[in-house]
């Protein structure tokens, strides 16, 4: 007979509340340092969740307002839960993960996208909107979301972590630190910044630590924003649940920490605050290849796919080139960031025809399952990007018409409690 | 019965001969220009049938020697054939084209795919790795493309135009000519060259034209290798048999252009002649939106894939960033194309543990149908690029295991005479 | 911020208690009448959760031993939850269901595959293999499945309720008992028999009733074994978590019930208790279409599938005809049932080629995302079906191999503790 | 450069001409015979053609009237090509055959679907309907199909024979013959007859033969209407271009043969002449796995699906068991061929609602790519069998909706010529 007794439970190594602010919790860290400690250890071949806060640490609200978006305090993102040590890896081994599910906690079945103001996180077109912060609130239905802010969309979450890996080691985040306070140096006075060196304020470690150990991890540790060689804030939407991943190891115990979890994200995540960022639980099972950083060549991750990220094979694709036709007509040197952002002015131009504002546009590519191929890059001078809108996210038929395409109303999303646009 | 009289094939209405060059063939044209006239006029609705020559006009050879890839002219490329008119097409309407078919010549079942000289036409990694002239020849078994070349993998082609476009009108064409001609400018000396000015040399219509008319062509005509607004060279391996494509119209009767078959390419082409370039039949058909340009918004193509596109649903997937990691470790701002040069780097280094030479990778990423997702944009200062191999391409299991990988002797590819690499 | 407030979770209108028998629980019955009330109701469009015990109503276990299968009662079979009312839903109406969401209970992460003794279940091979009782334990880790009963393998869940439909009318129950008495009439001694008479043995409604009321259910109720026009036990894999299903409705109400959660089936459950059967969560919201029922041409329910069931796209086919050429050689006439049955031995033969036991190559089979479909059913006298073993789910690499198949030491499913097989 | 003399075709071996009848041509049977000599051989790993006549032998016509069907003589099919002898294959062994393409001929871009005379072929429905003969001509665009006797529909062609097969050993053909016998004296007097003996009249090979041998040949031969344990007319429509089989091999050589050309065709090929039947030409190559038969236990055919099969992932699904419910109400026991029969009963009552005419829906279901599957087959009495209509092959929006379905005027496929249904 079934029984609690022969019911065992898997782990939650990381609990937290959903609902209090990060920095009053424990397990919670946001920034990377090798000497951060390990809040837990587990063997390899083990089942075990983590509960993940979002990535803000609940600043933001199920509401109908985005003053909350715009007062963002970014210096106290992303806060990961970890770090998680795995007995017997050591440095140079791969460190595999198996991303076996990822969830919004039942309490809590709604998440959020948003649009950052252009001077307080920015986004990808945050000088060409001049952004003023806007939001979409989803409800998850089970495996769907929906927004009462973007109407007439319904989509399967390719729900994933946007941040998780591996602690550096003392020299790979000096590296970081090095390289991107160069780039800092050349870009002084950008707006939106174009990288973000150690900042002490905001800092914070749930642990009980020595004062100098803290001092030393907020005065060193690198920021979350960028992805890099051992993972971090990637924001790849197939690292989904499902996902099998492989990580270079840094330091003893590999030391893994994940947070930032998306309920679904459009490739590129275009907004920044693209995914629709969610608080919730993921999990993990672990093993170790000795020496796989040789073994495998890795520089960076590796990872197999999820046979069940969803599948819309109907699609319509819009087409970008290095070319700046939206703006000011220049002419760029194979740049794939340019023509991404032209494939997606595109889309933009597309789904405005079909009633959605062009906040409204700008938020559903960031969050639903967007797919955007790098088409060719060597054409010179123009590297070719495609963005794929799947048809079967939409309520209404949206395929080009002889009659042209049906304008609705779909109302518009969360904006400030000033109007301000 | 089944009777002759009782079935009627769909006409060809341009015929070449893939073995003759090509500019000594009707109906081929490699400049882009409005006054090139229609060489055939269609109805909307009816479907036929185009020959194109492969995209060096029969240049190169199904021999085991790289030397034709080293010395191929480059001036006389790519050759076009059209353009077609379609009965009552006008600038600002919407052209529907479907993509029927795209196949070899049955008297040609092969194609080939190069890595050109770093001073000869270039490619993504030409600096990187000084390339000298290489080359796979592929053998096209029905729907499968192999090589004695590159040998352990087998795929389905992804058959598609890599060239495909409506006639510019004078004016976009000026545009054209304008920001491309600054860009020159401002990179006068590089290797390989960032894009290419109008150039009479090579150029060719394969037309009676007067010589007043040819000469304003071969002095004015665009060249064709990067894609833009018109269509073009965009080399997205996706726009293939199958797909129905939306295109601007510019001028008159639309004038549509295809040439530089592709039997398979990986996203990216990234070797340049990096998709298995081919001679072979194209069928067609078309319709027309009135006024779809206003519309759909259309800046540029957009499409409806194929259902028929190869589907492997295992992968193993890369990542880079906008970090040369591979190089001199530099930083760089949000470079999607950066980041997918990392993360092709990543899947090299990983074929050369299979045994696969340097060149061989090169070669079967650019041909192969590899997929590259845009994965983050927005995380400053790194964009996240990745890159799938289908697992199902290869003979033998890939993935990573516990015991590394297992290498075995691949040979090589075609090399030069003097054996230079 | 994110409050408790503003995060309302989706409300749970049955609970259940997964390790407690069935018949102590409220809101839990086992025969279809139109009779039984409602338990709860809910608006059209509202999104909720219904908790369902196993099938057996817990009565196996977690461990090492099919003893529990051998003495399985089968008159207490299966446990549904409900009814559900739907406001508004009337006979003729067709009721939308979407099925958002099907997962175990936390304290619950495994389930169980049975093979039936011939006399006390039986199965599709009952009768060839003189079957006697055996079990697969699968844990849940995430979106996957693992047995140590069945090692090799590893899936992600096809998760679906194998019973779901609305209740009947008293005309459809009548039709209903009528016609299976007919044929249980022409098989009297049948082992197993063909069909399942109105039993008050082990009947059971979580209700308070009238007495009166519950005897007329217990001596009418049709039993839950067969799917129907109202939906019932189809084990539609298909009908998963994501899909969206259109029901006919024959009582005021709808009056929907559900129960029987999969966490995974092959098409046809062949082993009878085939599914990997689990306690769990249903997650549903409903939508009314007033007189459906004729828009739709409705005598059974039709459904949309999910986007995000698993995706195995290498596969190895293995066909079978309506000759049982695995028994007695005999000739059927375009028996499709006969020719699943050969696809099914054939498959079976390979499996154990490559170290499965017999019995637990049928329980795989029908545990796991198996596909089978009709080939043809026109070519007399034979039927073909094939059934599709998908590559991805195997540790190791099971394709046809010049030097034969490799065979590995799997061990054996759980078998009675006298160690009959 | 490219050249002829580089340039090499893929050698035909069986040429014909798809409008001259069968029986007037070389390198065809329409027997299964071991005595049938190979008209060539070839070595393993060769790339081959083999050219098809349609399966009738040229009987049906390009034109809108039905007549042809009607008076279509049975006794005459299937033309089949070949055999081919593969040098080293010897009974016992797996015959490896990639079918690497499937195509129309140029000049005969069509094909057709028929309804049969009850009194004369039959199909699914021939009693239901008291079937007169219909048709569809489906016109070949590219890898499409469409047809101007059933409007509104377009799809990819899953391209395949319907028929291949290698030849049998007597003592195999002794055996069909045998239990087929026995099957048609249970059946004296069955319209349409339940199977086919040997039949001298319309028998055909396309050889210079011994009399002796031919009478033989044509006396003994099996007919080629089902599918059996060497393939033969398994009508299944993934084993498409693309795919990987492997045959067991009962006689020296193997001698493969093949015929009954598809361009298309729905799971169950409904109808009888249900795919859309076409004259072509099919791409081979094939290698030798010694002793392959008890390497893997076949018993027939296993194969690995093409990864270019068509990919519709939107699907609206239909359920049928084996309760008669279109009929008599009749309850079967377990019968998988009855429930399919309402699955598509129901497919065809939508697809009336839509506007199709009950004749257009047969013929559609029947050719085009319908998948239907086993759903389950144990839950006594009644098996469940889907059937799934792919939505992305309609021109207009089908799914259920609000307001009911919209019903156009398609018209009415090819009737006889006296108007008779």
């Amino acid at each position: 007979m079934a029984t609690r007794a022969n019911s065992i439970p898997h782990p939650t190594l990381v609990k937290i509340d959903p609902f209090t602010v990060a920095d009053q919790q424990k397990g919670i860290h946001n920034r990377w340092h090798p000497d951060i400690p390990p809040v837990a250890t587990v063997k390899p071949g083990q089942t075990f969740k983590i509960e993940c806060i979002d990535w803000t640490g609940a600043q933001i609200g199920n509401n109908d307002c985005s003053d909350d978006i715009k007062n963002v305090d970014l210096t106290a993102i992303h806060n990961l839960s970890g770090p998680i040590a795995v007995e017997g890896a050591e440095p140079g081994d791969c460190l595999v993960v198996d991303i076996l599910d990822v969830t919004p906690f039942e309490q809590m079945p709604w998440g959020y996208t948003g649009i950052f103001e252009l001077e307080n996180g920015g986004g990808l077109f945050a000088r060409e909107f001049n952004s003023r912060a806007c939001k979409a609130i989803w409800d998850f239905n089970g495996v769907y979301a929906t927004s009462r802010h973007i109407p007439g969309v319904r989509f399967a979450g390719v729900s994933h972590p946007g941040l998780i890996g591996t602690a550096p080691s003392a020299e790979l985040l000096a590296t970081w630190n090095k390289r991107e306070g160069g780039l800092i140096a050349e870009h002084k006075d950008a707006v939106p910044p174009v990288a973000f060196p150690p900042e002490p304020k905001g800092a914070y470690v749930g642990q009980d630590l020595p004062d100098d150990m803290r001092e030393k991890i907020y005065k060193e540790g690198a920021r979350t924003v960028p992805g890099r060689e051992h993972g971090g804030n990637c924001d790849i939407k197939n690292l989904s649940r499902g996902s099998r991943c492989y990580f270079p190891v840094f330091v003893k115990g590999a030391n893994l920490s994940v947070g930032d979890l998306h309920f679904s994200q459009g490739d590129g995540e275009m907004s920044f605050c693209g995914a629709i960022e969610m608080a919730g639980i993921i999990t993990f099972s672990t093993s170790i290849i000795k020496g796989g950083v040789e073994k495998f060549g890795l520089k960076q991750p590796i990872f197999l796919p999820s046979p069940i990220d969803p599948l819309y094979s109907a699609k319509l694709i819009f087409e970008g080139i290095s070319v700046d036709y939206h703006g000011d007509g220049k002419q760029y040197n194979m740049d794939a960031t340019v023509a991404y952002k032209q494939a997606a002015l595109n889309t933009i131009t597309y789904l405005m025809k079909l009633g959605y504002t062009r906040e409204q546009s700008y938020l559903l590519l960031s969050a639903a399952p967007i797919e955007s191929h790098v088409g060719a890059i060597v054409d010179s001078p123009n590297a070719c990007v495609t963005m794929a809108l799947p048809l079967g996210i939409f309520e209404h038929d949206i395929l080009p018409k002889e009659d042209g395409l049906q304008k609705r109303d779909f109302g518009q999303c969360a904006i400030r409690s000033d109007g301000v646009l």
